[in-house]
């Protein structure tokens, strides 16, 4: 069966999957059984497409790239153009909404909207945006099984590294009494030039210039992306309710090059390090930077990589390593959701 | 429904099982829906029972633990004793035979008829023993297929750690260009060791008082170990029918203090890096000491840690970390394909 796919937003992530179905599409069909279609596309700026027997991908992206639009995608019988986003999560006959618009931060707005229409209109939805799954996961989960759909957002944590469904599928019979990790390339990165000799200052500079920071570099350096990152963590993996105002949260940007040389002696390294523990049935939360032995699996991860390390009661210490984020990765992330949707796995 | 289970072997990997089985049953039935019972066990020196109603798993582990034997266990109406493994296989009403009887590690037999004779009597095989998967993958996968039955052995390559699953499951999608890691817990602590100064002699010896190594360590210290699961490897993950005579295999046996610093000089660090690599469709495997950059994930795994790492065309390098052997983490990885197979995912 083919998968019906509507993407509402068409940017960095959006287009990055729809590269990976035109590149691999013949491949995911032989390999895995698994074919998907983009019947519709709304993006507020770039404008909306949708056809019940699916959009030319190829040609989308040849549009998209050359003008900035999708104006240019040619007509045919059948294709509507203009409906927005709720109208197409509502009206398309996609199976799968892929969620990649522009959300506020601080609402999760539109996306959790977008969400619910979507759910009450019993398609699935997967999306790489952490902020309806840190702001509203207790309530968006609760509806998507009520409407018996799914919800898939591995890419909300590290990115294509499969923090989320590498545990709830490979590691389930555990009791996972700890979740430690580094959710932030840009912290991990600036510490890793600290610690090279380097001032805060310029490494945040570096960080900008090469991309990994933005203009504005609170969300980083202060540890809010790492705090949305860990209130998925224990709502998903630790089954907690926690919400971001249950967690203390530090940033990096206190830290000196005398801190750095202070861990250096004493044989450790810091690290801005967002954790989530369980004593007894009680859940709860930190980000703060702190000095890691080097003998700790997270010590060694430099620059702008990610990892988390599960405390299992079985398993025993699992740590998982790999980019936290990218375009390819982020789009890397959306595919494998919609695989093990076809899949009916986890 | 009630998963039910026959063991063929009750050593420490077996009775690890029944020891999770009978701490962590309630957990498991109500965080997972996952329910086992027990309702044969056939081994070669303790003897068998057969009870189609289920056998009392704390009662079995209670009279295998004080008297090493299975006889002392309470008769009760329909208690069959003394079936031998493939009759047990055969005419028990298992849904799940579970292999953990001793295995020649050459022939990789009675393990390869056990599935055998579990296939084509309808019934799943789980495992821990890498033998029948580094020996007869091809056949016994298809025969399984044939069957409509499920082939479970995830504890082969890493134990409890999972490296099978994680990326069949998560990095779906992927063209998995090389896997490399270290899969020996034993060289891994003898090349620790050299590394702070001892000779391989001292830590070898050190690696057997510790149990990490056998009286005769060929095995391990020649690479065999490795060399099995790396063909696992390239059958499971890349779809490539080597065995084991198509890898190159070199062990860390000739390593002297002078090659450890010589690379430590070199700003790199000597592991026995078992590897499986595909140039077009050409899949090629080797187990080799190599020195590795100190920014290589696998090069900070020390002591009896096991790593993994697959190079990702989408998701990029993703590296696993966790222990590689284990009473309660082998017993976990049979636990794992358990509540797979239970929740039909891979």
């Amino acid at each position: 069966m083919t998968h019906k796919l509507a993407l509402i937003g068409f940017g960095t992530v959006g287009q990055g999957l729809a590269e990976i179905l035109r590149d691999k599409g013949a491949a995911l069909r032989n390999n895995l059984g698994f074919d998907a279609q983009i019947v519709a596309i709304s993006d507020f700026i770039k404008g909306s497409l949708y056809h019940p027997g699916g959009l030319d991908i190829a040609k989308l992206l040849e549009v998209v790239q050359s003008t900035g639009k999708l104006d240019a995608y040619p007509d045919s019988p059948g294709l509507v153009r203009g409906w927005d986003s709720l109208t197409t999560i509502r009206q398309s006959n996609a199976d799968t909404v892929v969620e990649v618009a522009y959300t506020d931060i601080n609402t999760g707005q539109p996306a959790i909207d977008h969400c619910r229409a979507a759910f009450i209109s019993g398609k699935n939805v997967v999306m790489s945006n952490k902020g309806p799954v840190a702001l509203a996961y207790q309530e968006l989960s609760a509806l998507a099984k009520g409407n018996n759909v799914r919800w898939g957002f591995e890419g909300t944590v590290m990115s294509g590294t499969p923090a989320l469904r590498m545990p709830l599928v490979s590691l389930a019979g555990n009791d996972i009494r700890e979740v430690r990790g580094i959710f932030n390339g840009t912290t991990n990165y600036i510490l890793t030039k600290m610690e090279e000799g380097m001032s805060y200052e310029a490494a945040l500079k570096q960080a900008q210039e090469l991309g990994y920071a933005e203009a504005d570099p609170t969300a980083d350096v202060e540890g809010f992306d790492a705090l949305g990152k860990v209130v998925i963590l224990a709502n998903v993996i630790m089954n907690a309710p926690l919400t971001k105002k249950d967690v203390a949260c530090q940033g990096i940007s206190q830290l000196t090059l005398e801190d750095i040389a202070r861990a250096k002696a004493a044989g450790k390294r810091w690290k801005l390090i967002a954790r989530c523990s369980k004593e007894g049935d009680r859940v709860t939360a930190s980000v703060a930077p702190e000095m890691v032995s080097l003998s700790d699996p997270l010590a060694s991860i430099m620059g702008a990589t990610n990892a988390i390390t599960y405390e299992c009661d079985l398993a025993g210490p699992i740590t998982l390593v790999g980019a936290g984020a990218g375009r390819v990765e982020t789009g890397f992330s959306i595919l494998i959701d919609l695989i093990n949707i076809h899949r009916g796995n986890i």
